[in-house]
């Protein structure tokens, strides 16, 4: 989405110097028309917030097992417990997907339209209040399966998302100067916006068609909200049908390329920067919420348990701060890893999209099964289960990260910078980076099996390697580079000026520019 | 900071063209300087998190006030009830000033470095690990506040942030080209260097004071950490006294203005922007992961005491539905005049930083304060109470609104967009936007201290007209304007034009651009 991204940003500066000229009386500013930058910066806070919503009655359901384990010290989870762990973490999981389409859908309207006014923001907010209903309903569905009004409530709210979608449509292509250049400059805009309906318009009826199910065969209807989510692929595997049955019959014109729901649909870059920002800082500090609101000891309790000892008190809840260490510089240093990827990629497609959220989604199970392994009692098996979690959870969220940059690599003239590409130099680099988590968490899963009375120390040690490894990672590849170019350099210098280099960094590489 | 960020844009637009142009073998890129512009959005997350935390604490005693109340129903709060409320909500105000002292400090620091690289972002990571640390530090200060362990974790924190932060300095000025454009080019940057490390390192000198004192009087130790927060006011007073006994003896550069602690010193308005925006939709959302977590009823309850019937079972949290969208759409529209006013801000200086940061802190305490006005039996004091404090709370939240523009109205030249100067267009419907709020609910608190019994009707009659009366509130204005033409054009054209002109929009202002 460079393109789109530089056109904004170039939108931003005429804009202020248009401002700076004309300070009164322009049509422009009269009806008061706004770069829509920060409004979509909200919007995405608001929905990375919304997608990890659903997290917390998992860890609340842990509390609960504390409790359990807590009434009978060494035994094992018991299986209905594991039961319920599992039906929210399926519906934090299908929470997150379901969230990620609206957000996705809000990205595709947000580019036809990129200038907003008053009425446009309020209406967003409008939007945005449903969107931000949905975990609810969707929460209702899972724990009354049988029952028609979570899907009611559900269809309600979509249908009613997709009103208020139309209505901003319809708003924008009436004051032509709020949208897109290229639909502004096309001959036929009526084309474009019935277009554009028919896409939005199609989720809400479905969900029409689902709601009006739900009374004659409600397992009709979930089949019907699953079409919704994978509506994209669904229509793209049709098209792809057709196309082989009659040829290309449908083509739709160059410049529909972003309402076109195929896979190299470019995604906006920064919204997506934007929104895996909310999710990462809110991942980060889940934990610090919970020591904040539950962790500080009563004042009579500490008389009266700890003799007035404040640090005997606080001792109690140290592997809570431990739990919460580990997940903030685990979270902060895949942050870390998606920051590096993401600045070298230059467009961002739909598959790269859903990707990013697929390790988004094990992202935010990250604190609670961190939470899960300081719990249980030292050398038990809930504890080494809990540490092994904890490991899936990281190499999952890291080998998706590494899939974006494999799905970039596949057409990397398109979305990737020249220095990481196959050719570029620092292709090694990158792949060092994004694969360090997924190789030391698969190493520390099979020492765990092996050595499972040490699982705990392995762990540990595996948290405070791996900042260590970030740094080292970097001298490495340094080092390697170094070395490659002493073996294909003509006449090679000695080594010690090339660490030399390094030291003093000779010269102010700006001053160049 | 208009300057600062037409600085960034123009920078980035030249990194993205260095890079096109010159893919490898370049010294910038091998050590990997990247903007610093995702970094800070990141770090604006985590911070706006973090300030809002301690609040959770304050929500969490109403639920036991809940259980209070519904022990001895129309009894009225208990004092020790009220007070340690009342504790919770001095907790959580000074929290959000300290972490947006914090944040401020932040600000400044990444004012100077405008690019970074990966030591520099792993730097930054560990910072903001102990930024979001400071809040339970300071809840365990004053839950023990004769205990010495809390003020000395709390004085460790920030010294380790002052080391980290000096660190980063040293390390920035030892790679100049990740520094500010305007000390790259300066004749004398360790002049520079030691001013900041002179200013950063003040801080943790003083905790460091308040650490030992706390072992020999701990009373004075809580003096010195206030003068941490108000330094920057305590500073200037000083140097403002020192001017006047001595005249002026110390001035510093004039390309120092970001580093000298005035009211008038710029804040990165990108970066308040970002922080105001996490803020906004962390407070927007507080009610609805309460709802997530808690409110979707047990199926064998709905069995157990509602016959099964769902719709029965939920209808006992309808209040809590009622006060989620009632929240949700006041924090979105402070939001909105926020985001208005913000778009004709052209540079925000420190005071009006801290009118917004005050501000902010009283959108946090909102959506506790809806819940309480669902909580409590209808036309008992509690409720009218609960209706009343809102009303502050919002009225307050607005007012602060309006005395950033008052403040920035007082130098207009520099921080104001001509449209909203006292000779501005958009002067009326900006001051009109701004005291929409204020005026409402200082009206609804007196409509509900005369009319007692009818309390609850009106606060939801406001909710209500609230939405709309933002959308009349622009069709006055304007009516307004189109009237105040009518009357000094020397021409006035038939009013039925206006409104003529308004429907149709007969013209494209981006084309003239």
């Amino acid at each position: 989405m460079g393109g789109l991204d530089d056109d904004i940003i170039v939108e931003e500066e005429s804009e202020k110097r248009s401002r700076a000229a004309s300070p009164c009386g322009h049509p422009e500013d009269l009806y008061g028309t706004q770069s829509s930058h920060r409004l979509l910066a909200y919007s995405d806070a608001l929905i990375s917030i919304i997608a990890t919503v659903m997290i917390l009655p998992v860890a609340h359901t842990k509390v609960t097992n504390e409790e359990v384990v807590s009434l009978a010290v060494f035994q094992e989870l018991t299986q209905s417990v594991q039961l319920l762990l599992t039906t929210k973490i399926a519906v934090y999981l299908v929470t997150f997907l379901i969230v990620t389409v609206a957000w996705a859908a809000h990205i595709r309207l947000f580019q036809v339209i990129v200038r907003i006014d008053d009425c446009l923001a309020l209406l967003n907010l409008a939007c945005m209040m449903l969107i931000t209903f949905l975990p609810y309903t969707f929460s209702l569905m899972a724990t009354f399966p049988a029952n028609v009004l979570g899907i009611l409530l559900f269809c309600g709210c979509v249908m009613v998302i997709g009103v208020i979608q139309s209505v901003i449509v319809l708003y924008a292509f009436s004051r032509p100067f709020l949208l897109n250049h290229q639909i502004q400059i096309s001959e036929n805009p009526t084309l474009y916006r019935s277009h554009i309906l028919k896409v939005i318009m199609r989720v809400p009826l479905i969900c029409l068609m689902a709601g009006v199910c739900s009374f004659i065969l409600f397992q009709l209807s979930y089949v019907l909200l699953a079409v919704v989510i994978f509506l994209p692929y669904i229509s793209q595997s049709i098209a792809w049908c057709r196309s082989k049955a009659f040829g290309q019959t449908e083509e739709s014109p160059d410049s529909m390329v972003f309402y076109s729901l195929l896979p190299s649909e470019p995604l906006s870059k920064e919204r997506v920067e934007a929104f895996s920002d909310g999710v990462y800082a809110i991942v980060a500090t889940l934990l610090i919420l919970d020591i904040c609101e539950d962790n500080v000891p009563d004042p009579a309790v500490v008389q009266e348990q700890f003799g007035g000892s404040l640090i005997e008190a606080l001792k109690v809840y140290g592997p809570e701060y431990l739990a919460y260490f580990g997940s903030f510089a685990t979270v902060g240093l895949l942050w870390f890893v998606h920051h590096s990827l993401f600045l070298h990629i230059t467009k961002a497609t739909r598959l790269m999209g859903l990707l990013n959220t697929l390790s988004l989604a094990f992202v935010g199970g990250l604190p609670l099964a961190y939470q899960l392994t300081h719990e249980f009692p030292r050398n038990s098996r809930n504890e080494l289960e809990a540490i092994q979690i904890s490991c899936v959870i990281i190499f999952f969220a890291g080998i998706f990260q590494l899939t974006i940059w494999v799905a970039a690599l596949h057409s990397e003239r398109e979305t990737l910078h020249p220095r990481v590409r196959y050719s570029g130099c620092e292709h090694v680099f990158m792949l060092a980076k994004l694969s360090l988590y997924p190789c030391v968490t698969l190493g520390t899963f099979f020492l765990t099996c092996v050595l499972s009375r040490f699982s705990a120390s392995i762990f540990h040690l595996m948290e405070i390697t791996v900042p260590v490894a970030f740094l080292v990672l970097r001298l490495l590849v340094r080092f390697a580079l170094a070395l490659l170019r002493l073996l294909f350099r003509p006449n090679p210098p000695d080594p010690g000026r090339v660490v030399e280099e390094d030291a003093t960094v000779p010269f102010n590489p700006l001053a160049t520019e």
